[in-house]
């Protein structure tokens, strides 16, 4: 954020900020293509995968990851329902394509996913969809699913660069940004050349949710939104000067456990409801044994400077999210704050 | 800009950026409501128009209002074919509807369109679509159309909020925000209720793209751009603070006709190919009667802290764009440059 401050009124030399500069200068190209760069660093993206900045947001993928690989023909594709979000991917995906929905979540005292094993796969699906971080229920794949002979595709909005992923497993990766990438507004989609190359023939994908259109014009169908880029490019380039994806995930791995320990460590005061296995590194979401403290614990953390507590709305209750941007530290102070909150309320 | 940068570690006391702040939070939420009431009172938008900010820009726009006004349903619209990007929105629309390109752009010694008493309109069409200007060629509709019975659609991108327009002549106006909104990004949808309620039944438009389903949510089906509309928020203030519409109305055709004076009276130096009744207010293509000296132009130009003046690269030549942002004493500069360039040059 400093350095976006200091750049804004003369963005490399030029007088103006970057929002006030045309997205075909060679000044915002590289600054393009530094980002993409990084990024392909970063998760050790192979070369026949392109690396796309496009508009709108994962929820815009959720449609666009269809109509793309559908490319127009009649198509199944195994989703795996893990919650909210993948919901979600399903519902916009029914719009173009026929859904088996190969898993779906369960709640028996434990919110967990059915063993792999136990996946109803249709044979002929063409793709296998899944959400590798749950951001409401707080669960998280901790293992990549073994697609078999089906393309693999991921909304990682809410884990890319939160720890190592094969690249070269997936045929599809997009994510939306603002997790732990840059601001809203911007979605990156990681896809094998051969799989772009068939939505060449998808007549009815808008143009610029076209991967083929868009990988050829280097993400520049229409104008990007280059301010989002641009901050990507920064958060990207802070990433590879500060360890990579393997500091971020074993210091996620380490953020998540201290906040685990302090929840099952509280005598039940303090509670979270995702089996072991399937624990969120990202989101913790948690209860009170006693529900009518939580306005009082939201109040007391704000006053401690511990803010965005509240749980999503669709889920209510408390969750802390743990993206890359939080710091050891304030997890730290978390825990201390819970701690206390615990032996003078509980 | 200077706004921006100053309330950028510390937006409304959070202490932290408008683009760390939860979409849902109530200061952003705020800040979205006071952005949207600007531009209602900008424009002087009726009450029975939704007034969306979405994702993507213009060109998504021109899958999405086919998309959303045909509503899965066949039909025929017609299309205004006057350039550039007119072109664009026809292609786009081919895939969702009959598009029938009723008028279409002439160069017979001078840039024009037909007059609309020509214009070869379908009978039963859904709706008229035009581009009231065109950026590349530098070409203006200064008279809205009469659609008649159907519904007018306009994109409105480099013309929103530089003269006046009544709302209410049109079913569904959209604009691109970087041109004189804000930054790359965000478009925004004004549409009539009506319009946006037979979306609703539209099965195969994306959710983020569906009119009805966005105008329930408050354009929040998915996290807005949260940033691009902060900073068009900001533009819509300004805008009503510094006289409205009505006072860039004013000025922007006084800087145009300073610029058009200049070329016109340079001998044949400077020639602009637009016929007069044509002539755009935003965008000013212009040739150099010796084109062997437009890089020297360029170069001069630069010198002299004039930037962005080289043509498009659809078209080449040189060009001047004279949205909001440019200042009457930016124009006199500039003439005042190619005055003294063609005493010395010419």
């Amino acid at each position: 954020m400093q350095q976006v401050r200091e750049e804004l009124p003369d963005w490399r030399g030029g007088g103006v900020s970057v929002m006030e500069r045309g997205h075909r200068e060679d000044d915002f190209l590289r600054c393009a293509h530094e980002a993409e760069a990084d990024l392909r660093a970063l998760m050790e993206i192979p070369d026949d995968y392109h690396v796309l900045f496009l508009h709108g947001g994962a929820q815009l993928q959720f449609a666009a990851v269809p109509m793309n690989l559908a490319a127009g023909q009649s198509l199944t594709a195994d989703y795996v329902n893990s919650g909210h979000w993948a919901a979600l991917a399903m519902a916009e995906a029914r719009r173009y394509l026929t859904v088996n929905e190969c898993a779906t979540v369960a709640d028996a005292g434990a919110v967990a996913m059915p063993e792999e094993g136990a996946w109803r796969r249709g044979g002929d699906a063409g793709y296998l969809h899944y959400t590798p971080n749950e951001t409401i229920s707080g669960l998280e794949f901790h293992r990549v699913p073994d697609a078999g002979d089906a393309t693999l595709v991921a909304d990682m909005s809410s884990v890319i660069l939160s720890r190592r992923f094969a690249v070269r497993r997936f045929g599809l990766i997009y994510a939306g940004a603002q997790k732990n990438i840059g601001p809203a507004g911007l979605a990156v989609v990681i896809v094998r050349r051969d799989l772009a190359a068939r939505a060449a023939a998808a007549g009815a994908v808008p143009r610029v949710m076209n991967y083929a259109a868009q990988a050829a014009a280097g993400s520049m169908v229409n104008t990007p939104p280059v301010f989002a880029w641009y901050v990507a490019g920064l958060v990207l380039r802070w990433l590879r000067k500060n360890g990579g994806v393997a500091a971020m995930e074993k210091q996620n791995a380490e953020k998540s456990s201290v906040l685990y320990n302090c929840i099952d460590n509280s005598g039940g005061f303090y509670r979270n409801r995702v089996a072991a296995a399937w624990r969120s590194r990202m989101n913790i979401p948690f209860t009170l044994a006693a529900p009518q403290l939580e306005e009082a614990f939201l109040a007391a953390a704000a006053a401690a400077g511990l803010a965005g507590l509240r749980g999503h709305r669709a889920a209510g209750g408390l969750r802390a999210s743990l993206y890359n941007a939080v710091p050891p530290a304030g997890v730290l102070q978390l825990t201390e704050f819970m701690n206390h909150f615990r032996q003078t309320r509980g």
